[in-house]
């Protein structure tokens, strides 16, 4: 039976999509409980400007709130240098920084241009390798915008390959690949993975982080553990609307993930039941927020088990 | 380029699962633009008792309705014989009638077992092979409930492919099969269209109809198609609510199964911009009920086109 690790992104990806600020006791109770149902990754929140992010203004005292819990990859995200350094100083144990494709994203998100982005992450990655070995947490680049772009339109694969050649050759452990927009589809997918792969070896992708803006989610989930990709994010009740048009999810639901990968024979070692428990708890958290998914409204099936 | 056909089934699976009792020239419209927008083959509804289903009682004058469309191939759905005569007389091009392959449910639901219902199957075919070849209507077995049925739970994959059997074995064109409960997953899918394919061979199963109750829906989708299966059912804006949970979708959406086949390569003939556009005129007719999915909101994305 495969594993397949389930990267829960809602602390982070969810909470700074929406307009509820979420006390950090709570971000703490949500946390704790989606590890009691068996969620092993979670990114528990960004070290950005809390200027630009209210929302995430909390996330060096949720990572301590968390440092205990037992086997929980506590992950967070930055956008550079400064937020590396907060990281590292607040004990994460994995930093992801998003690195866009789009270069005219990428200027204007975070605005620096490929080049300015490729020596922020060699900054990063020559602080990160300065922690001491036996708690230096892992470092991996996102390659956001890979799948498209809402300013560019469709991004050259070529340039995605290239981009994430130019990243490990500095040194990165891995990269990711991420569908911002929600404009990816299967063949796209496996052709960036297997592309990725043959330039710099199958261990240095191993996770996807994928929308469902467009419905497409699963379907692109289905490819990737096919692929032999092993860790998914998601998000909790699918938390962080689409930017684009209101009621229109953005990130993939965990609950119908998880459903999905263990009625095929995949282990996540999550209890579904506990987890669509825990969505039930959190959802009235965040009771102003658009909750998404299936899998709570219908239930398990009758007679359904792991497979 | 390989060709999916989708068989639009809202007009059958949507309405008879709503409230809205839909005027004759409203489907009628209804099918016209959905025909515009390039799809050839639609379920126009069922030939069954006014009194279970007075949403249906009309369906004759559909089907006779829509007979000046080009190259549109009329589906209707049968229960049994009288049905059958119904759909005949009134010219459907194609004819379905299901086969349940949960017994407990085929006799709460037809109050037939497999026996009365095979028997059903072999007089509804031997009336179909009585009309003329020239304008011999299609005939098909739908295989429903056969990932799951929510009296009996799981069911068992060797009583599928043996009903499969036994129904082509009659002399039936094809059977199709449907996840009737929304509790299917791309490796039982898998395991059903092999299995049935390996027996009776691979030209008797082409399409399939899955639901989306638990989210599931186009992953199931992309396994069928890399399988080979030719025509996947839909609806419209996932009309046809699931019986389960208010809000919870049960079929698939035409709009988001179309970008996801055109966005791999497929060819489904249909031009999904006016089919989003075709989308929002049905909803000003149904404004009562709820309407999913997912393209509709987001958009096509910035420089899309068909692979």
């Amino acid at each position: 039976m495969r594993q397949v690790c389930i990267s829960e992104v809602g602390p982070r990806d969810g909470l700074q999509s929406v307009s509820t600020i979420m006390p950090t006791d709570h971000k703490v109770r949500w946390i704790e409980l989606e590890h009691a149902a068996g969620v092993r990754e979670i990114e528990v929140g960004s070290f950005v400007s809390p200027k630009l992010l209210p929302q995430m203004a909390d996330t060096a005292e949720v990572v301590k709130g968390v440092s205990h819990l037992n086997d929980l990859t506590v992950a967070v995200l930055i956008p550079n240098l400064r937020g590396c350094e907060a990281a590292i100083e607040a004990g994460a144990d994995k930093i992801s920084i998003p690195l866009s494709v789009s270069e005219t994203h990428s200027i204007k998100n975070v605005r620096r241009d490929h080049a300015a982005m490729i020596e922020e992450i060699a900054a990063c990655l020559r602080l990160v390798e300065s922690v001491e070995a036996s708690v230096r947490p892992q470092f991996e680049v996102g390659l956001s915008t890979a799948f498209g772009c809402t300013i560019e339109g469709q991004i050259d694969e070529a340039k995605v390959i290239n981009l994430a050649r130019i990243v490990l050759d500095l040194g990165v452990a891995e990269v990711g690949l991420s569908d911002t927009t929600g404009m990816g589809n299967p063949v796209q997918l496996e052709r960036l993975v297997t592309g990725i792969w043959k330039t710099c070896g199958s261990d240095r992708l191993t996770g996807v982080h994928l929308h469902n803006t467009r419905g497409q989610g699963l379907a692109n989930v289905l490819k990737a553990v096919e692929l032999g990709i092993t860790t998914i994010d998601s998000s909790l009740g699918g938390l962080g609307g689409c930017p684009f048009a209101p009621g229109a999810s953005g990130n993939i639901v965990t609950e119908d993930l998880v459903f999905l990968l263990e009625s095929m024979g995949y282990d996540t070692g999550i209890d579904i039941d506990r987890l669509i428990s825990v969505r039930k708890e959190v959802a009235e958290l965040l009771s102003n927020e658009e909750w998404f998914g299936f899998l709570s409204d219908a239930g398990l099936p009758l007679g359904w088990a792991p497979k």
